[in-house]
């Protein structure tokens, strides 16, 4: 079955990075990734361990047939991904500004959502998938947007451990509109990964 | 060899509890806690599910020889804990106020720390704690503090599925001045518990 998944990289103190983006606080919280084999690999950066943590990549990326992002995140993006992103597949980016399809080598393209925010882009991305799953790649904001609008089945946390003391939160806002259980724990020394189902709220309150 | 340890459960998104204390979110957050037996026997509450959850507090409490708390901590406890406090060892309480020490049945005493803050308290405590080790019980202030200082040698989080949206966080403010190796994850379908090892930083930054 089709689902629409979230994997996001915190600090015990909830922060996805520092007070600026990728920053030396996003370095300390993302190196968990930076280090496998199978994160580097897709960033055409060689090396990296094969371990557990790499195979955890390996898994998502198979299992991905499209992708949501923020527009902030794709025009951070945009110009280090070149020529051949990393997605390939199609990514549907939540903007205001209209802009055409744009098609990358490697089969990555991006189509601009720019009317019924990212709910129209999730439900875009679910009919492009196919069988496969959707994943909402970020900022923070899209994610919490997701996750409470009910749009996510899926939220895997992988809390790094290191404390930043400041910087932005993942979950900054967020209203509490959905109930979590714990569906999986994988424990690594680089980062304990948590995965949660998410579903709309039935209590009060 | 002795160490000086806190415990604090915490929701997905970081808080504590709600924007009140011992609020519905407080509720939320301490769920997986006030279900088990050995938590509800040691406040002398009847019934509680005897599971590795519960295990877990029976392991912390037969381990610790003195507490440390914060003043609020210790106002909002002192009559619901009544005559027989659950501590059953000398507690510290770090505060501005002077007071006599307080002695209860069961071998609580309360000993309030008017000089050099946490920090002396912690020293007090290791003192008569004997072979036993350490807790830092709260709040979620004096625990920072206690982290940030350097003070406490392991750092368990019991991270609950729930996502409270807002209230108070747990490391408000904290500086970057610790580093954390994970030690140990423990899974349960009502937390996540994840051990960390605290050491000074050693790092620029």
């Amino acid at each position: 079955m089709q689902i629409v998944s979230c994997n996001m990289s915190v600090s015990v103190d909830g922060f996805i990075s520092g007070p600026e983006h990728l920053d030396a606080g996003f370095d300390r919280v993302q190196d968990w990734a930076h280090r496998v084999f199978a994160w580097r690999d897709r960033y055409g950066i060689e090396g990296g361990a094969q371990d557990p943590d790499s195979d955890l990549f390996e898994t998502l990326y198979a299992s991905i047939g499209a992708y949501v992002m923020g527009r902030g995140m794709f025009d951070t993006g945009e110009e280090p991904w070149g020529d051949e992103p990393p997605f390939h597949a199609p990514v549907f980016v939540v903007t205001h500004r209209p802009c055409e399809v744009l098609k990358r080598e490697g089969g990555t393209s991006f189509t601009f959502i720019t009317d019924g925010g990212v709910e129209q882009a999730v439900a875009r991305a679910r009919a492009a998938a196919g069988d496969k799953d959707v994943h909402v790649s970020g900022g923070a904001k899209i994610v919490s947007q997701a996750v409470a609008g009910g749009l996510v089945d899926e939220l895997h946390l992988h809390v790094a451990p290191v404390l930043l003391g400041r910087g932005m939160r993942l979950f900054e806002g967020l209203i509490d509109t959905v109930e979590l259980e714990i569906a999986g724990v994988a424990e690594s020394p680089h980062a304990t990964h948590i995965r949660y189902r998410a579903m709309p709220t039935t209590k009060a309150g």
